[in-house]
């Protein structure tokens, strides 16, 4: 705190620091390493409290432009079982890690830059937060509770915050997260929700497989005879069934093609990007030898299910795809002065960019998160952004699309491009995107799973028009 | 001829000499402006000679490899009406060309590290090819026809070449110039024509009309909405009808359709690269003022035909998008001292990557290029390639592979992905690729119009396997 008060000459200013400095002294990151210089703008690192024994790690960065004014935003990875700190130091956050993990350098897209933002790891078990009963079972409800009970500690901690907008964003499985979580924000009203941006987001279980096959087949991946096949066996004339599909062809060759999607090294998060380990070697017959399957796929499949259970995953999770490398991640993580820097709990494991426990433990409660998302719009009093970057295949842009569309709200301005002004490039098209009332659908242009990692500066303009409430 | 002597010790060799260095002493290259060190391969550039008075401009890059051994590879750029120098300077070529213009660097994935190359500017009025009665009106058969007697003036000058292994390859609309030269070839016994591969060929107008809807919906750029409509109007269960549409209605839609997407601001050579001039700006109702639009699109729609006519485009060509940017070719090109370098006929007007006087005067005479290749699969003796960078819209790889299918030829190998070791990145998909007898349709994934500028690599390899009958 002296840091701050010495900072501040007289002593009405002494006032303003009581009402807007209240936050925690304890959590204050001093000195970050890898950085060349320190941040002008302050950032805390620390635990909330949830339920229990469950405390979550956060790390808070204040606005670059203006904390009192600009709103709070919670950012929030996926998994579930993966670490809001991806998102942190390789996508969205101020600092950025370097390649070999030992150093940071600040980004200018930074989403701090116009908002006070909260990175969440979440649930208990994701990277530093734990739990001391290490039970690491949970569910998408127990989630959003301890969720909830962690933004109330965060209050606690920063008061002076609970004036400012609220919204929730993030990416992947925070599609489910958030709008669970938003449902239970809608009843307290100590904080001030406003709207959600979830990004390549989860939405429906059945519309991202059922999405996933055309996504492929648009994407060279799947060839004409193979779709031909399949829409032969899996389809009438409008619709589509790979999910859950009744005729045991149809099963069979969406087997056949989703297990060799999934081994033929393919980069399934930014599909054009190259497969960051190399693609997997063949065998003698020049087949891949499987080695991965995404757990939150075809789940209605006994061939998934068989695959999960069988261990033959040479990847522990399936939740990373063969072809992403976290290593860089890791090692500024673990970096024992950054652990310290960053105030984490003496005796915690090595941080690992997704927790298998976790995963394997998830119970997934929903199908699709379209109750939710219409409990939310029917109060007209929150704005939701689905966006994607159009070029990941995990999370489709095409499923969201859907699953908007099933949302069926009044139509605002039908599908557009948007654009935003490229320091190097001029005037150019940032993605498309659809108005409905307090609904839009958005694409990022050439992005992919982590878009504001790929295409930071049309990622940054959309989320400070989506804040501001500017048509993009 | 006396610099090829002095490095040849005794008699023998210059028996070898004789025999294998009988290359036109006017037309060697001797020193190129823009290099910081002149290259070990020899290169020439000169004329050759086709009917009348015209000239074809050539530029031939021996093989770095072994030119004796090595097959001659002929490139040339489509348009009509584009010039080979870009494949040369800008593509596959042994220099690419800088972006000020005014320097030029190896490019180490050139094609003729494993091919005699020559790149030659057709028809009369391309480049720096003329005709002294400047008479640039033509059509694929007359272009065909100065093409194969340029080809007989080349060997005329390096006789040394004839025994040698002999290809076409090129780009875009060479997908009608090279069938065409090659069903000519086929008549002549002193060429000694092996195969064809043709980049992002046009290949038959409608199904590449029909397919860039598809493309364009693929590519996010086609909206949910109105994909539904053009079904609705356009298709019945398993086939649409884009390009020439009887319903009025349907007519409507793919006009609203095409005229908007080619005016928004999309590089419509590489759909996720940026607009190089940057995207149009809008009047003041919010719509884009139509500036262009390319003139081998949509030929059976009345709108296609009132806008070439109406001068309204903005651009003279129809042919360069307004996203690309020619103007570093042309800075070389047109540099005096290149031009003597060159040996290019004193007088000769500024060179322009693409003509507007030929392109406008080209009477086009095929729908497809189906009974070309016909002919040259009946023989049994000519190995096909037609291979697509993935992110093409203009040619885009959806319609190339209906046309290869279209050609009901035995399959030897269904679809699946070709690999390539990535100097960086290690064991990387290339693409996909389908393998017929003597046929093959493969992809570039990540790859444009100008597939070996964008993705060098992958597509030397392609080139390199296609060359010695190897499997990709």
């Amino acid at each position: 705190m002296l840091r701050g008060m010495l900072l501040l000459p007289g002593i009405v200013l002494l006032v303003v620091l009581d009402l807007y400095d209240a936050a925690p002294g304890e959590d204050i990151v001093e000195t970050l390493p890898g950085l060349k210089n320190q941040p002008r703008f302050k950032h805390y690192s620390g635990y909330l409290n949830a339920s229990g024994t469950k405390r979550l790690h956060y790390w808070f960065m204040e606005s670059q432009n203006d904390p009192k004014s600009d709103p709070v935003v919670v950012w929030m990875n996926g998994g579930p079982g993966c670490s809001s700190m991806e998102g942190l130091i390789t996508e969205n956050g101020p600092f950025l890690v370097s390649p070999d993990g030992s150093k940071l350098h600040y980004n200018p897209y930074s989403w701090n830059m116009v908002a006070n933002v909260l990175y969440l790891e979440s649930p208990a078990g994701v990277g530093y937060s734990y739990s001391q009963d290490r039970n690491y079972t949970t569910n998408d409800d127990e989630t959003s509770y301890n969720n909830h009970l962690a933004l109330q500690s965060f209050f606690k901690k920063f008061p002076e915050y609970k004036k400012n907008e609220f919204y929730l964003t993030g990416e992947s499985y925070s599609g489910f997260y958030l709008p669970c979580l938003a449902v239970r924000l809608m009843n307290d009203s100590n904080i001030n929700l406003k709207g959600l941006a979830i990004g390549n987001g989860l939405s429906s279980l059945s519309m991202n497989d059922n999405s996933m096959m055309y996504f492929l087949h648009y994407h060279t991946v799947l060839g004409d005879d193979e779709w031909s096949m399949l829409q032969k066996y899996c389809c009438n004339c409008s619709k589509c069934e790979f999910s859950d599909p009744k005729d045991a062809k149809c099963r069979s060759l969406v087997r056949i093609a989703a297990q060799r999607i999934f081994t033929i090294g393919i980069n399934e998060y930014d599909i054009l990007s190259p497969c960051a380990d190399g693609a997997p070697a063949m065998d003698e017959n020049g087949e891949v030898i499987p080695s991965h399957f995404p757990s939150m796929l075809f789940r209605k499949h006994a061939f998934s299910h068989a695959w999960r259970k069988s261990g033959q995953m040479r990847n522990r999770l399936g939740l990373d795809s063969p072809c992403t490398n976290t290593s860089r991640m890791a090692r500024f993580m673990n970096n024992p002065a950054v652990r310290k820097a960053l105030h984490i709990e003496p005796g915690l494991p090595a941080w690992v960019d997704c927790s298998d426990d976790v995963h394997r433990n998830f119970v997934w409660q929903y199908e699709d998160m379209r109750a939710q998302h219409l409990s939310l719009l029917k109060t007209k009093k929150y704005r939701i952004l689905l966006y994607n970057g159009d070029q990941d295949m995990m999370c489709n842009y095409l499923g969201d699309q859907w699953f908007v569309e099933s949302l069926q709200q009044k139509l605002l301005k039908s599908y557009h491009p948007w654009y935003y002004e490229d320091k190097h490039e001029g005037r150019q098209i940032g993605g498309f995107v659809k108005y409905f009332t307090n609904l839009s659908f958005l694409t990022l242009k050439g992005a992919g799973h982590m878009s504001p990692k790929n295409k930071p500066q049309p990622a940054f303009y959309m989320i400070t028009h989506f804040l501001k409430n500017q048509p993009f």
